[in-house]
């Protein structure tokens, strides 16, 4: 059954030529008027600029680590780190990266295009936004699926390394996919939520103009910053889980089953999870004259039928290559997928204005923005409870089902494959998730160009169609963010183990170095979110002097008779995100390494686990908590407690400032610091082993 | 040398007498005019009658666990759970109570003299707010040891056990104590901030009177709150705190140890602090023109005096008792000192507004609400570095230096002790945290009374002083909590080995149910503050629609010709807070039992493993999110960036509404919670044992 790997690659190569038909759909459509055009172009060139400057940075980065591996790799003879890793780590940025780039580059040729369609009808807008948004799911696992399919052939046939060895080089290129990635949510983030909370303090908050405004000098920034942020940024975010997912279950299958099939299955998952999506994405279609609770029903038919197609397809594959002793695997499977719907679930539940707590905190806006804040806050603290019993639960019956109780390392496999199956279709959750950000800049535009008001109100409906779909995404990404985290902790352990049999392992709780390790590894990603929340209010600060200077210099600025000086906003955002985004990162990249040399690899374990559950908390509050606020204020838009322009209006866009870096920077970035902890203890876990203090 | 054991019975007599000296002297102190003793004894009123009513609630919660422990010991023969357990239960519980109930007593007996003493000098007003803050902290310490000899003594010479039972019984008399406290905490937490909160938000936000104006109908409950929850609720919080450091100890000793004397040592250690307590109290001398400065000055002297006693005291304790070979758990009760009043140090770094993190905190407000909230949170997050970094640090010295290494039993013990000698000076470091909030209610009197402008300004610096001395009593608190938390849950894994030698303990981390165990303990922190904060919102929600009801209704309240409507408030907070408080208390009851049956022993090291780490985490920033945003608004209030009435004040105090149940009723609470949930793990050992899941 080995050519069942096969489905790697040529279901790779499927992704990407449906990724290009969806390309052709979007350039095909017409673009709008001239207006229209110009304010696109603009934005465009921002994000390019924006991009290019950090990737030229980021590059430094990367060569930097290249010849640092490079030096451990050849200096050690192979020993500490094999010949591979360096250029494994080199390809797996490079592909993060690149699943950014066209994200933001299809993104932002897809917002005006959007307006246009939505110019049409709802389902005109919804058709661009949407193709746009499958471009970025199928390029993301399309590129994934190739690079490991072209490493794994490449190591296996080229230079006959066995699985162990062929799995660990795959773990450099998860770490050099998790590092880009965390440049780029991190960059992105801080971009996108300064010139966001820029714009409206001093916009929406002082000067009292509507949001996308032309006349805000910051509004082209924002604009920028939803393709670099929640466009590019995602990307390369979701092409880390998706990678980083795979390569796990294979590092921990190869323990496992001491079999090739172990790595057969989680690649051969992903390739059909590839057909799934594409088949699921084909079915989504509706009449011309849908409305949005139509629309909403045809995108989730197509990511339901996708995960159906994925459960069903499962059985054979595990059936096949592992035989009816190892059916349980397919449990894990099943596990996964149903604990990621359930997260979505809640994840809706708790930020949908459709539900009681959002309705809530939208009425706490009667006592003003200090309930709003005390609301908020609770609420997201209290919607981490689902998640954790969801994924707790997932975690045992994956264990169990998959024979855990007999053979641990069998059971751990089969959480790893979990999160396999959680993320399998990506291409079609990715689609529907990435869709929002071009439909929201559809509106920004839409607004800038003067479009008549129901087009703002199409895009608006898409939009929050949109963030209605994209809760399910994001219990898919949260939830096997967290099964992927635990998956690649016990694949340091079997690393250690691996490279030196005789180390004193002593995992044990009351173990104090691993005690301690579990605290400062809980206290890193309360360290990053503070780090993160604290660039963006310093670049907001820059961003909000430069508006007001504006207002106060330019003349007729207010009565829209001068131009504002967009580029100047977009070169802060720029310049600040750029510096702030350094130091978070690189403070990932060492803390597991210090602690490592300090504590040793007991240590490094507990600073694993310590991270893994307190990052998940608090990503899952500070989303949820972002996404209610966001949702709330919404809602009193849209006129309920007051409507816009009502004291309960401003105390609710208080809440949604503050929820602006919480649910865009924060709490997206942990999920990817949990794992890049882990792949960068794997990577160096030879040093750690070598010089060690305890 | 078993004779100083003595040492604790005597101290205990010792601390209460001196507690009574310091009675006397507030007592004999001038009351101050009609007008002040009308208020005070409205203030009284209220708080007995919140007690009382929050005493019989929390009585039915002792007697049904009362009747259910006596089901359990005297249904399983004393096999389960021992007979004494029930009994040890409720003097806990009843002990715990009385230091609040004893404190709130003095402290609504001294704030109409210290308005008193306040309007003669600065110093005048310190030495009846602090003879007040003795007497709490005395009580606090002598019921505390007085209730352990008691128990102690009986247990061993009337009922012969030894010392491992002994031990085991005591344990139940802190779960007691520690329930009494997160009910005090939480009940009272909740009165306080939504009345402070809910007087904030009418009267200083919407209406513009100043803070503690008689025409506030929510003021006398804003004053009451103080005294049921910063002084009866941290009454209660305390006596848990210092109770359970020294019973965690000596049960880790009774196991490392095997003898009498790692009883006594902690017993006797804690003996000796209370004399080093009482002549560090005596020290506090000034001038009677002293400044603010020449103040701080003494009661820093006074603090460092008795930490400098018990640092010397301790050597010859050890030497004598332990002998040469295990002089190393001296140093223990070093680093546990150190430890303390370094994190002491950078929790006053990050509150006070002479630091530049409140500084730039207060600077923010010049962007308004949001901004200001965005970088509360953020400082709070960043400042759980250094502490957990120390904690970390502390836990690996005293652990190697015991003996750790060769030994690990002992080297627990070390840790244990470390806490002990943290908390050995609580008499004297309580007094400077609790006079702080006598303080702040003679401040509400003199503003109420109308006394000259020049009182308000004295029980203010008072105020602020108590802020800067009270971030050292934080920093041993929860320093403490955290050391006193690990050393229960090593004390858990000595009752199960105890219980059952058979039972397959896997406490490694790569065992699932010791990672779900983790991640739902980590969760159970966030849940809880969740409850909290939310029980603070609806309670203070309640306060405003009564507050502008009145404002309505009652004619003249504005211009003073009518009285507001006192007891209203009172009454509706009161009423509140009795019913928001059982919640949160009952799943801190439950978690660790159900999770115990489902998950097993394993499960719940995991479980308290996670709530440690999380909790400790959570609690430090809370508290200093909270601290920080309080001190940037009395920053702005002093004229910085605007002054009061400005919109810099106006963002400040939003900040300052959502620090409040951030700093008082949450994040203490949480130092409870993660003692508790541990306790209950002891206790219930044996059922979990009997029945669990896997």
């Amino acid at each position: 059954m080995d050519w069942l790997i096969l489905l790697t690659p040529v279901s790779a190569v499927l992704a990407l030529l449906f990724a290009l038909l969806m390309a052709w759909r979007v350039l095909k459509s017409p673009q709008g008027n001239e207006k229209m055009i110009a304010i696109s172009a603009k934005v465009r060139q921002g994000a390019n600029a924006y991009l290019k400057r950090q990737y030229s940075i980021v590059s430094i980065f990367f060569a930097v680590m290249f010849a640092l591996l490079c030096a451990l790799a050849f200096g050690s003879g192979g020993r500490i780190i094999t010949h591979f890793v360096p250029f494994a780590f080199i390809t797996g940025g490079f592909f993060s990266g690149l699943s950014g780039f066209v994200g933001m580059k299809i993104a932002t040729a897809a917002n005006a295009r959007t307006a246009q369609g939505a110019s049409q009808s709802l389902n005109g807008g919804l058709r661009v936004a949407f193709s746009a948004g499958s471009v970025m799911g199928f390029t993301v696992v399309g590129l994934g699926l190739l690079d490991l399919s072209v490493w794994y052939f490449l190591l296996k046939y080229a230079f006959h390394l066995d699985a162990g060895a062929v799995t660990s080089a795959m773990l450099t290129f998860g770490m050099g996919a998790s590092s880009m990635a965390l440049f780029a949510r991190v960059g992105g983030g801080i971009f996108t939520k300064a010139a966001d909370v820029g714009a409206d303090l001093v916009g929406k908050v002082e000067t009292g103009i509507p949001e996308d405004d032309p006349r805000n000098p910051a509004v082209i920034a924002d604009n920028v910053g939803d393709n670099v942020g929640d466009v590019a940024g995602m990307g390369a975010d979701l092409y880390e889980s998706y990678v980083g997912s795979i390569i796990s279950a294979c590092a921990l299958g190869v323990v496992a089953l001491q079999s090739e099939a172990a790595v057969t299955i989680p690649m051969a998952m992903a390739g059909i999870g590839v057909i799934a999506s594409i088949f699921g994405s084909l079915l989504i279609r509706t009449k011309e004259k849908a409305g949005p609770k139509a629309l909403l029903g045809a995108l989730r038919r197509g990511t339901n039928i996708s995960a159906l197609f994925i459960a069903v397809a499962a059985f054979p594959l595990v059936y096949f290559m592992l035989g009816k002793e190892n059916i349980g695997i397919y449990g894990a499977v099943l596990s996964g997928l149903i604990a990621g719907v359930a997260i979505g679930f809640f994840t809706e539940y708790f930020t949908a204005d459709s539900y009681r707590p959002t309705k809530q905190l939208a009425a706490a806006t009667h006592t003003g923005s200090a309930t709003v804040i005390i609301g908020g806050l609770s609420l997201g603290m209290l919607s981490t409870v689902a998640p954790a019993v969801i994924i707790a639960v997932s975690v045992l019956v994956s264990y169990f089902l998959s024979g855990g109780a007999a053979n641990p390392s069998i059971g751990l496999y089969g959480i790893a494959i979990s999160a396999v199956g959680m993320l399998s279709t990506l291409g079609i959750t990715l689609a529907t998730d990435a869709y929002g950000p071009v439909a929201d800049n559809a509106g920004g535009i839409a607004e800038m160009a003067g479009l008549p008001k129901q087009v703002r109100e199409r895009t608006d409906a898409l939009d929050s169609l949109g963030n209605t779909t994209a809760a399910t995404g994001k219990g898919f990404a949260i939830g096997s963010a967290a099964l992927t985290a635990l998956a690649l902790i016990v694949a340091y352990v079997d690393r250690v183990k691996a490279l030196d049999p005789d180390f004193a392992l002593n995992l044990e709780l009351v173990n104090p170095s691993v005690l301690i390790g579990l605290l400062i590894g809980a206290m890193l990603p309360f360290l990053f979110a503070a780090l993160t929340m604290k660039a963006v209010g310093r670049a907001a600060e820059s961003v909000v002097l430069e508006v007001r200077r504006q207002f106060r210099e330019i003349v007729g600025i207010m009565e829209g008779k001068a131009e504002a000086d967009y580029a100047a906003c977009v070169d802060i955002c720029a310049k600040s995100s750029l510096r702030q985004m350094l130091i978070p990162s690189v403070i990932a990249l060492l803390a597991p390494i210090l602690s490592g040399l300090m504590l040793g690899p007991n240590g490094v374990v507990g600073l694993l686990a310590g991270a893994l559950v307190s990052g998940f908390l608090l990503a899952v509050m500070m989303a949820n908590s972002g996404g209610a606020w966001d949702n709330a204020k919404k809602y009193v838009e849209a006129g309920h407690f007051g409507g816009k322009g009502s004291d309960n209006h401003k105390a609710a866009v208080v809440g949604d400032t503050v929820g602006d870096p919480f649910k865009d920077t924060s709490g997206p970035s942990i999920n990817i610091l949990i794992k890049l902890l882990s792949m960068v203890s794997i990577v160096f876990a030879g040093v750690v082993l070598a010089f060690h203090l305890i």
